[in-house]
C-alpha cells in the first residue's frame, strides 16, 4: 500500500488529493487559495467530513503545513510517514521532458530553464516543489508534465512554417497541453473497448474552460490543437483559439494596444465570453440559446470548430476507431456533443441521442453497429499523476 | 460578339487578356511590368506572334495606351471600338461587394473605402481603373472581387472568437480570397460531373504560391482557409499560414522586431521557403526531396495541412461529392496530390495513381467506383472575369 499526494501548485494556490494506490481511492482532497494574500482559505474534504479555515497563510510552506495538519486531524493519516510520495503537476516540460520524472536538483533546474515558455505556471509549480522538499525532505517526488504526452508528435505536426532558426534558437514549436488528461482517457478508452491501445486510433476532446483535441494513434499523441501556448486551436471560455496572425498588428493599430496587450485580450476577453457577450461559462450560454442569437452563435462557433477537428484528425489517422469526450463540457454538455457529432455518418459515426443524454459518467454514446465508437469518459488527472508517481518511485 | 479585356492591375504592373465572348477565346494576352520604373517591359502574345518592348512607361495611362496600340498593331482588333467591355480584378470587396458589379463613381468610392483592408492591392487596382476610364471613357467596366464568392459564408464560419465590436467597428472577420478561382472550378466541376451545382458538396484546393481551400455547398462558399488576410490557413510558398497567435509577441521579444515586421516575416520569409531552407518553389523542393530531409519535411507539412482540411471540410458538409485540385501546384504536382489524397478511403476517396500521373489538364483522378470524385481542373480567373463582365454589361 502507498499513499500519494497529487499536487497542483499555482502562484497563490495549492490543490491537492491524497490517493491510496494501487486502489486509486481518494482519501482526501482540498485546496488552499489566496496564499500570501489577506484571508487565505483552506478547504478540505476527507472521510465525508469537510474542513474550512480562513486566515493568514503567508507562503506555500505554510500552506503545505496546513494541509498536512489537516490530513492528520481528519484521521486519514496518523503520521506524515504515511505519505509515501508526492506527484507535482507541471504545465510545461518543453522538449526536455517526454515523460514524468523523479524530481532531482537537475530536474528542478530543467523546469526552471523552461519557465520562459510558461512564465505564469512553471515558477509557481517550483514554489510548490520547494515547499514540499523543505517540509518532507525524505519523501520522493515526481514531476508530471502537461506537455509530455505530446512529445511523440512528429516534426510535421509540431513544426510551424516559420524560419527554422526560430525552432532551433527559441524553442518555437507546437508543444500541446492537457496531456495528462488525454493520456488518461485514451488508456481508459482502450480498457472500455477491450482493444489494446497500440491498435487504436482515438480522437480525445478535452472540453472545459480551456479546450484541446488530440489525435492519438497507438497510444501516442500524433497531433493536438493547442500550440506553443494554450491559446491556440479551439474557441474556449475566454480564449480566441486560432486567428489570422496578421490581425495582431491590425488590432494594435485600431486599439492602440501593444502586442502583449492584444494577446492578453485573446487570452482573457475573447472566446465564448466575447461571442456571447455575457459569459464564458457554457452552462450560462446554453440556457440563453433559445432567446439570444449571440448565445446561439457562440455555441455554433464552439461546436463547429470541434466538429471540424474531428474530420481533420480522422483524415490525419486515415480514420478513427473512437471519439472521446471529457472534462467539464465534454462530460456534461448533451447539446455540445450533439452539435459536434451531427453529420459525421460519412466517416462512420452513428450515435444515439438517448445514450447521449448523459452527464458526468462513463457512457458509450454510439449505436452498437457504429464503426466509430463514441465514449464519454470523466477525466482524472490526479489519478494519472498518482499512477506515474507510483511507477517512478516504486523502484526506489 | 463581344470582346472583353480582363485586367489585373498591380502597383507597377498590368496583366491583361483580350477574350472573345461568348466563345471564351483568348485573342491576346500580355503583361506590362516596371511601370514608372527604369526600363519598363511590355510583352504581348496574339495570333501566335509575340511582341516585346523595353523602355520608359511612366504611368498606368501610358501602359494602357501601349497595350491598346499593341492590340491594334497585332491585328486582333482594328479599332478601339472593338473592345466592348473591361473587367477588373479587385482583391478586396469587403462586406460591401458580394458579387461582381458595374463600375460607377459610387463603386470606385466603395473600393477606396475598403483599401484599408488591402492596402497593397486595392489602390493599385484603382489606378488601373482610372487609367482605363480616362482612355476608354465610353467602355463599360466591371469589378470582379476575389472576396465576393465567399460572402455567402455564415457568421459561424466568418466570425473570429474575438470581442464582437472588433467585427462591428473594424470589419475584423474572415473574408477569404481566390474566390474567382474557387467559383470557376466549382462551376466547371458541376459541368464535368453532370450534376447541378445546387446538389454538390465540393472541396476546392487552389494550390499555388498562395494557397487556399474552400468548402462549397450548393455552389456557395461555406468556409475557406484564408482569413482576414491571405496569410491565414495553409502553409504557402513564403507564408506561414496559421500559427499560435501568442507567438507574435514572443518572436518580437526574441528578435527585437515590431509586430508589423514579424507579420512581414510570416508573409515573406516563412512557409515552404523557411521549412526547406532554400526555395519557395515547390518544383525545386520536390527535386531535392530524396536527398534533403528539410525538403521532405516541407513537402510533408504542406501536404498534411491540406489533407487535414479535406477531413475538416468534409465534416463541415457532412461528406463531400468531389475534391478539386487547381492552380500551379494543384494542377501540376503529382506528388502533392498523392500525399494529400493518401488515406482518405474512410471518407470514400478511392483514387488511381495512374490517372493522378497528369499535369496541367482536366482529369478525373478517382477510380470509377469511388463515391468521392477527384478532379484536376486548370483554373481560369480571366475567363471568369470575362463572364461576369458580359453578364453585367450585356443589359446596358
Amino acid at each position: 500500500m502507498s499513499n500519494v499526494l497529487a499536487i497542483n501548485a499555482g502562484s497563490s494556490s495549492l490543490k491537492f488529493q491524497l490517493i491510496k494506490m494501487p486502489e486509486e481511492t481518494v482519501l482526501a482532497k482540498g485546496l488552499v487559495e489566496r496564499i500570501g494574500l489577506h484571508e487565505a482559505i483552506f478547504e478540505m474534504k476527507a472521510q465525508e467530513k469537510e474542513e474550512k479555515f480562513v486566515g493568514d497563510i503567508p507562503n506555500h510552506e505554510e500552506a503545505v503545513k496546513k494541509l498536512l495538519e489537516g490530513l492528520k486531524k481528519s484521521g486519514v493519516i496518523t503520521s506524515l510517514d504515511e505519505i509515501n510520495a508526492v506527484g507535482h503537476r507541471i504545465v510545461h516540460g518543453g522538449e526536455k521532458f517526454s515523460d514524468s520524472v523523479l524530481i532531482t536538483e537537475q530536474v528542478i533546474q530543467g523546469i526552471e530553464e523552461i519557465s520562459e515558455l510558461a512564465p505564469l505556471h512553471n515558477p509557481a509549480h517550483l514554489t510548490g516543489i520547494h515547499a514540499f522538499r523543505h517540509i518532507l525532505p525524505e519523501v520522493p517526488m515526481v514531476a508530471v508534465f502537461d506537455t509530455a504526452f505530446h512529445q511523440t508528435m512528429p516534426p510535421s505536426s509540431y513544426l510551424y512554417s516559420l524560419p527554422y532558426n526560430y525552432y532551433e534558437d527559441y524553442g518555437i514549436r507546437k508543444y500541446g497541453f492537457h496531456g495528462t488528461s488525454h493520456k488518461y482517457v485514451s488508456q481508459r478508452a482502450a480498457e472500455l473497448l477491450g482493444v489494446p491501445l497500440e491498435n487504436l486510433r482515438l480522437i480525445s476532446c478535452h472540453l472545459g474552460n480551456g479546450s484541446s483535441i488530440a489525435a492519438i494513434q497507438g497510444g501516442e499523441s500524433l497531433d493536438t490543437s493547442m500550440g506553443f501556448t494554450p491559446l491556440a486551436g479551439l474557441t474556449m471560455g475566454t480564449r480566441s483559439g486560432d486567428i489570422d496572425p496578421a490581425l495582431i498588428p491590425y488590432i494594435m493599430e485600431k486599439t492602440g494596444k501593444s502586442a502583449s496587450e492584444v494577446v492578453h485580450v485573446l487570452n482573457k476577453e475573447s472566446g465564448m465570453l466575447a461571442l456571447s457577450g455575457f459569459s464564458s461559462d457554457l452552462r450560462d450560454i446554453e440556457q440563453k440559446a433559445d432567446e439570444d442569437p449571440r448565445a446561439k452563435l457562440a455555441l455554433d462557433v464552439f461546436a463547429e470548430r470541434i466538429h471540424k477537428y474531428l474530420g481533420s484528425y480522422a483524415a490525419k489517422m486515415s480514420g478513427v476507431d473512437a471519439i472521446i469526450f471529457t472534462a467539464g463540457v465534454g462530460e456534461n454538455s448533451v447539446l455540445i456533443r450533439e452539435k459536434v457529432l451531427r453529420g459525421l455518418e460519412f466517416m462512420g459515426v452513428y450515435w444515439d441521442p438517448t445514450l447521449n443524454n448523459t452527464r458526468g459518467k462513463e457512457q458509450f454514446v454510439n449505436y452498437p453497429h457504429s464503426p466509430v465508437k463514441v465514449i464519454i469518459i470523466p477525466t482524472n488527472e490526479e489519478v494519472m499523476i498518482a499512477r506515474d508517481t507510483v511507477r517512478l518511485t516504486e523502484s526506489i
